[in-house]
């Protein structure tokens, strides 16, 4: 049956071994019942959509990297395709919204964490298979919803262990009155706002030179660095942030509003998880052109990008559904989430070492059952146990223990059978203790977590 | 942007709305939670392969169902398929297998829970993309593994509130032997199989009718039906089975011993949570050609079908790796359980019923801060709480949640907030109780759970 094909998973995905799916599974298990916990409701939508239902959606770049399936049985020939790999969250809930109108509550919650599939050339870090982990607030414009969302991202970066997060958080349309206000014109807009998203990583002298090869005048450029050059001194996410800019796009038609609601949105996140996480930041832009309200994104200060962003976007989600529908989001960068905790050691040891607490070993062939009742006590005691499975020589059992980062090994020889009793050998510490069998459980729970 | 397309899944395939997800969810949670105390480790595998991954590994009838992957770029238009969707989760296992076979322990036991996709044609209970639960022991011809995979699956089964299953098992080669013995040749034992595999269904005189038309000659077919007919008023499935079976056999070559690792197998469970679970059942067949020893399956007295069933198959799991490793393994069948259990009502309270326990209303724009404040000290404490998005009508708000099966929602006027009250609402007994605020959480989780 051998043959000599790659048994590697296909380019851009993986496979996950126990190890990782553990880390994964208590990352993912913490961000459910956080968002449960903010009355967030999970939503899970197929691996594939109707081919229709994606295409478009995504632009000409991104309709490149979507996988489509091709029909099957005497269609196949033909070469077509009918469905498509799911390539976001969004367009999923955006179908769901519009199919399931009449049930869904009026303002629905949801967070779904699911896989998608974008054929981009793999590189490190960068994968055809990811996960993708979204919560979104629909049919509501009230600023309650975006503290409710910061407040919730904020407790599952606190539990999972972050204490030097930072959420800096911007307003779309506080962005438009400064670029207004600053002479760039309207066509301009998304040009100046690329340079200057960029001014954590070029300073204000990057961004001077990008908004002038994108073809803004001096004059705008001035105004622009004016605002943001009094930050290199004055960090754009002082407390101060908020009142400069309220000044600066204090003749601005729609500014002023613009900047209470970002202001509001703050001052609501004070009493909750996110209280003192908060940064407003000006020049905070992300790039998606489809926000229309509050943005925000989480910073880490010795990574390069973020673990996450959102907004407020309102006109997105009713693209099938044919009307405006409210919504704001946040998507959790899951991959990244993962590889930072597993970098900084941020898991706990129940997480990060062995699958089981203690392996029963197997004295003889007689004493297999002894050993299979020993596993079943101790299991209905919540001890994760696994058993040897055959009378190897002992020693054999042992490494092989070891070797699995089990710590704790059961024996049970023919005289202690006879005596109702256990012996626990600690592998890490070396040492064993002998004990009646009914204390075994609690000895091996007080082991493993003391 | 509205357009007419339809908005529904795709073809057998499933949105799952929160309240379904959250019943998935729990039995998930369990079956994760029993498996890893058993020492089952999780494994995850990408949505597609390679296609020559899984080409020819199905049959030919099965090689239609494949979802086939369109080639990309400039590859696109000739119509090749170069990627395909997971059919089953043996197959990425014995990939797996292969490829990490320095990494992965010796006697790896995994479980892997994910969606598989066949392009079957949709019918009732029957989907294109379903979720496969899988649980295999490599690795180890012990029967110690058989033993801990019954004992595992009657534990899920027990824990998930199933109080009548009981798992049927036999053995594939005292199988054989049996219809050596009765004088049925080797070429039609396949056809022998799947008649006596009815006889839950069909009865004696059923499983008559259908060996003869195999073409089982008359010979054979009485003695067949001379050990199971003895059956009807002696339940196959009665401690004596086992001496039947060893008698019917005794002068076979392999027989005997087939009986015995069964006997084995059963006597091992003795001490495990499949105590009193296992019938020793000679007419179960179970239809797959790859089982090589034992062979169980789950049965519910008034469910046609089973929950779940697996075996002993050693020659399959090697097949990329070019030798063969003893492998031993269960599928419970995630779908239909859920089916069951909704069915029959077993979902607990907390799952069955709405997201949250409590909403927090607005009062008025003012109070917005102080309701966001109230939600998060209960959410510390643990209450899973939505707070209402905005300033509406008591009553409106009322409804709200009523609609949405909260039980409990939390009021605070101006004069209840200024002497640090909260009223509580009960909405399904309609009674209302005022509290200091530091009391309001624990009050809450007694509400929820008395």
């Amino acid at each position: 049956m051998a043959d000599k094909q790659s048994t590697k998973p296909p380019a851009g995905t993986r496979d996950f071994l126990p190890d990782e799916i553990r880390r994964r599974h208590y990352v993912v298990g913490i961000i459910r019942e956080v968002y449960e916990k903010y009355g967030y409701e999970p939503l899970e939508t197929p691996a594939f959509e109707n081919i229709e239902t994606l295409v478009g959606k995504y632009g000409e770049e991104g309709s490149k990297l979507i996988f489509k399936i091709l029909r099957r049985g005497e269609h196949e020939k033909t070469g077509d395709a009918d469905l498509a790999l799911r390539y976001d969250l969004t367009v999923p809930l955006a179908r769901v919204v519009a199919q399931y109108q009449h049930e869904l509550p009026k303002f629905f919650k949801r967070y779904q964490i699911q896989p998608v599939w974008r054929a981009d050339r793999p590189a490190k870090g960068r994968f055809r298979e990811f996960f993708q982990c979204d919560i979104d607030a629909l049919g509501s414009t009230s600023p309650v919803v975006e503290s409710e969302l910061l407040a919730a991202v904020a407790e599952v970066l606190s539990r999972l262990g972050f204490d030097d997060f930072v959420i800096r958080v911007n307003h779309r349309r506080a962005l438009t009155a400064l670029l207004d206000c600053a002479g760039v014109p309207a066509a301009l807009h998304g040009d100046a706002l690329v340079a200057i998203d960029k001014l954590d990583k070029v300073g204000v002298n990057g961004v001077r030179d990008e908004l002038q090869s994108r073809g803004i005048d001096a004059a705008a450029t001035m105004q622009c660095l004016e605002f943001f050059s009094g930050t290199t001194t004055d960090d754009p996410r002082s407390p101060g942030a908020i009142s400069r800019l309220r000044n600066f796009v204090a003749s601005h038609h729609a500014g002023p509003a613009a900047v209470d609601a970002l202001d509001e949105i703050v001052a609501l996140t004070d009493g909750t998880a996110a209280h003192g996480r908060i940064r407003v930041d000006p020049s905070l832009a992300r790039g998606l052109s489809y926000y229309t309200g509050a943005i925000m994104e989480v910073a880490v200060p010795d990574l390069a990008g973020s673990l996450g962003g959102g907004g407020r976007y309102d006109n997105l989600v009713g693209m099938f559904l044919g009307r405006d529908v409210p919504a704001c989001g946040f998507s959790l960068g899951l991959e990244r989430i993962i590889v930072v905790m597993t970098e900084r050691g941020m898991f706990p040891a129940a997480v990060a070492s062995g699958a089981v607490d203690i392996m029963v070993t197997i004295w003889n062939v007689a004493a297999r059952g002894d050993a299979l009742q020993l596993a079943s006590e101790m299991r209905a005691a919540g001890v994760r146990v696994d058993v040897y499975p055959e009378a190897d020589k002992l020693g054999k059992q042992f490494k092989y223990a070891s070797s699995r980062n089990v710590p704790l090994v059961a024996v049970v020889g023919d005289d202690e059978r006879e005596r109702g009793e256990v012996t626990v050998k600690d592998l890490r510490r070396g040492d064993q203790t002998s004990m009646p069998r009914r204390e075994v459980a609690t000895y091996v729970k007080s082991r493993v977590n003391g």
